[in-house]
């Protein structure tokens, strides 16, 4: 692989659009414990107790749901044009963003549409905050660490696939393929990509699609991934649990999936491991065997395969429309 | 309550039957980590880490599954001739089994047919074994600790619970109403009772019976617990976890309920608290209470509503018919 | 051993004489995550999170350090009046306090000093709250579920021993000897003795005396006792940290041993066991065996073996002076 | 900072020697769990559950304690002929290694001793063998996942830093520098440098040397490092222990410090962080903050301070003459 002219570091910071700032506030920060580190009249600003970037997770006021834009952050200012020339050469949609415009604390920013219609944001700069990581009077909720990683629905893997890596240079850590056709070649069904180094700063999933099927988030240890339950729980909003706890086989995390009030969706996840080597082999699994998706066998509900968040245009800010996936199809392992 | 003039100290052992000893040991013993104490041709003899008992889960080869009994300890000899008069003056079906005849290394035992049918053992002494809580290198699995409680499906609970209560000396820790009738009394839908100063040695749960719904096994951390799901699961087990993990409002357990290789239930199970007090007031919860069953939400599968394990005859070892509860319905907690 | 005419059901509460009633509250709520359950001008009244009793742990107000009373349940009012008699039968002080008068919620109450002059409370009737358990947004600090036990020290643990097992119906669980000495009888060095099913209630150490050298305080988990470390050295009290955490031989217990701000000591202590059979063969330990204190072999710094709380004299609230021990030594797992 | 025309990965594996293999086997095997994956007459090699390579810890026997070497990994066979120009070029010793000549498994290797003494192997290919880490069964121990890092200690820590970081392409993460003399500049006491995303490949720090003080293995959890105390301790090996379990304040690890039987250090180490950007700014310390080294303020043993493993002349595996270090002074936080 021939490394891009450009050098992206990491699942920096989503956006989710919100109906109710003061509700979405109660799951976040009252609930899951995570630092509410800076707010104006439309934005929620949230972040992690490794983290110094101001922020990792924004909720935006919004008439519905969905993802406003999925942000990575590269090592130099030369790479937001780079980006730009890449994006502008295939014809993609792309838009800057001012110093400290729609984001506060955030340098100047590039805004993409990728080629599966993805709202991609690229930054170079961002306010610092003081880490609160050793304040653990303070640790609240899940204690969240950071975020992880995005995790997105498109409708043609293979191609979402070949852009990240071919163009973006993303690795592969783990993949699964359509169940095999004797004498075919394999058909990606999904795929975890990263530029950090664990199993991915981006999962790209067989379904409906451009949507954002979820933000993961990264916790110390299972003991903070029930402590959330049982905050939920007796707040009131277990409803808010959708699957799990339990154990992928696929990047072998203990996870946990919520629904917050809108129905945006964040994964609890812990347990995953560390890819030091640009060469590790990547894994290669099988939609239907029984261990990729719940290692201990239990069912995840419909909902978690049916719903995700719709996406903006990065120029209008309205929800993209979707359409149906390739592949056709669904692991036995839904209920 | 007047006390009886006996003394029952605690839940001590069930026996289950199993068609397949060795496979039922992986499981037990190779699984989820039980002490194998000794063995002969029909019986397998296992314990946990905390015991002194020789065994306090004995498997015995028969032709299909079920439970043969479930024993408590009394404190002295003469407990078991009072327990044997109340018994006979009730008209109730008991067998006197002599030392070390049928259990290695228990003494003189009396055994029962309770007014549920259940089949109850009653003993005094047990030989003893060195306690492995401090043999931290051979912990196994899911490092069980001890034997906890009997979970049991009767179809008259109210009367069940007067029996265990009223003539066995037993106390309410929480109970479960059936969905409240406006101007009607409260109907019994399930009890937790308990002799030692834990939530119970016995439930008693509306359904059809006599059965044994599952043994529970206490564990020191939920940590313990997500262990024995993965380690089922890496051994190819993990169609044995039937539901969890979760938490229980009810009890506050956490808990995991596993199905032997014929069928029989285990619960793994810890976070419970501990009742000094004899005055403790009993917990009340109504059945349609989303808490009760699945603190966090989640629906318990079929099987866990509609299965347990028929119990045997004191007399002549075969199962006992079973009859269909008293009361109708069923929690909304079940998928 | 016959039962006394009373039934004294456990350890219920602890008064601390603290100097400065907001810097303790600083460290046992705000540190800690104890619950302030009420207050008054002199004291704070503080309770875990499995207990239903107002409180177990009152913070008074008074001019130096020391321990108020150790107070104990039991089961009914007459048991107060069978406990007077026998206190008054054998000379030992002894003097009413009535009803909601120097504590908030509680009964009509027994104060004496026992043989060793150690202040002891007994009573029967508590004003009650809702149990926090299943409150968990909730919980914070150390997560402490529930006082477990006292820990005393007297100039005559076999004197003391004899009397709270021969007169109070205490039994013992574990005890330590002095190292043997070739043709001669074990002398005792400490002894664990409880009421409830648990390892004890309270503890009686060779030490100077009377004083109380800890209250013991139970968690669920050794998670819960690490995070009252990193809470203490993030708030800038890692100074409270005394020994710890580390394993008991002796026990079991994780623990953590911890100075309030007026030196005055708490454990934090989980892992231990259950003993429901009242015929459970005590565990002895030799003094010098390095696993009894330490189980991992590291050094009590010579300030827990040498301070300790001196206690009041129930009529005068006076500290009563201290006589040294009868038997000399010391642990070689002092620093 | 100009990156080196070679790329280093991360840290490896090491080489101890041992005196008795079957003795560090029963300590590193037996007890810690590591996984033996192959021997040979001279020679055990171990690894950890997520580990691919075929070994991560090497125990060699010898006449005397000590370590062998220090191995590194690097992307690409013609880094290590970069490497070796740059050793030469610095007039250092250096050493080619035939593949599967001295370690199994391995491909063409570089030895060269660093310009503190340091022996360091660099090597590009190496066997792999089936990650371990969905075998939950068979995890034994402590559970350790990787090796993480090695801890030096060197007379003259600048430059040994300047070496790793201008010369190797290693970022700092942490430092610590000797306590501020006014008007004076920082001098720097130790330094904490990185290749991987996380905390540390290697730590270098001022002391006797060059000398190994310590191989850091990484565990997933807290929970993992207290088995690995009662584990040894259960065996037998308490005398194992040196030093925690903790917390340091720099890396925020959770650790415990172990001495093989031989008296070779690795340190048991969970609970750091990610570190993807390049641009992190590294944290700096005061030698006397009392948090720097022990977050809870327990005090380190004499011996951890002044004892570690002396190293290899990579041409006559004889031990290295050592030298003292260039700064005087200890931590206040040393018993």
């Amino acid at each position: 692989m021939v490394n891009p002219p450009f050098n992206i570091t990491r699942a920096a910071h989503a956006e989710y659009r919100v109906t109710d700032l003061g509700r979405a506030r109660a799951f976040y920060v009252d609930a899951l414990g995570l630092i509410e580190t800076g707010r104006d009249d439309d934005c929620l600003y949230l972040g992690g107790l490794e983290e110094r970037d101001q922020y990792s997770l924004v909720l935006r006021r919004a008439p519905s749901p969905g993802a406003g834009h999925l942000a990575f952050r590269v090592v130099a200012p030369d790479d937001l044009d780079a980006l730009a020339a890449l994006h502008a050469a295939n014809n993609l949609p792309l838009r800057w963003i001012e110093p400290d415009s729609l984001e506060r604390g955030q340098g100047r920013a590039l805004r993409v549409q990728d080629p599966s219609g993805l709202p991609v944001e690229f930054f170079c700069e961002m306010a610092q905050r003081e880490r609160q990581l050793q304040k653990f009077h303070a640790y609240r909720g899940a204690h969240i660490m950071r975020i992880d990683h995005f995790n997105c629905q498109v409708p043609d893997v293979q191609r979402a696939a070949d852009w990240w890596t071919a163009a973006l240079g993303f690795r592969c850590s783990e993949y699964t393929v359509a169940d095999p056709v004797p004498n075919q070649p394999d058909r990606l069904w999904a795929t975890w990509l990263h530029r950090k180094q664990s199993v991915h700063d981006i999962a790209l999933m067989n379904g409906i699609g451009p949507r954002l099927h979820h933000v993961g988030l990264w916790l110390q240890d299972t003991h903070s991934v029930l402590r959330a339950c049982d905050i939920l729980a007796s707040l009131g909003q277990a409803g808010a649990i959708e699957r799990g706890p339990g154990r992928h086989g696929l990047s072998n995390a203990f996870f946990l999936y919520l629904r917050d009030p809108d129905g945006n969706r964040v994964e609890l996840y812990t347990s995953d491991y560390l890819i030091p080597d640009p060469d590790f082999v990547p894994i290669r699994w099988t939609l239907s065997d029984p261990r990729r998706a719940t290692f201990w066998g239990s069912y995840a509900p419909r909902s978690w395969f049916e719903e995700a968040s719709p996406v903006e245009d990065i120029r209008t800010s309205r929800l993209l429309p979707t359409t149906a996936p390739l592949l056709s199809g669904r692991p036995d392992t839904v209920t």
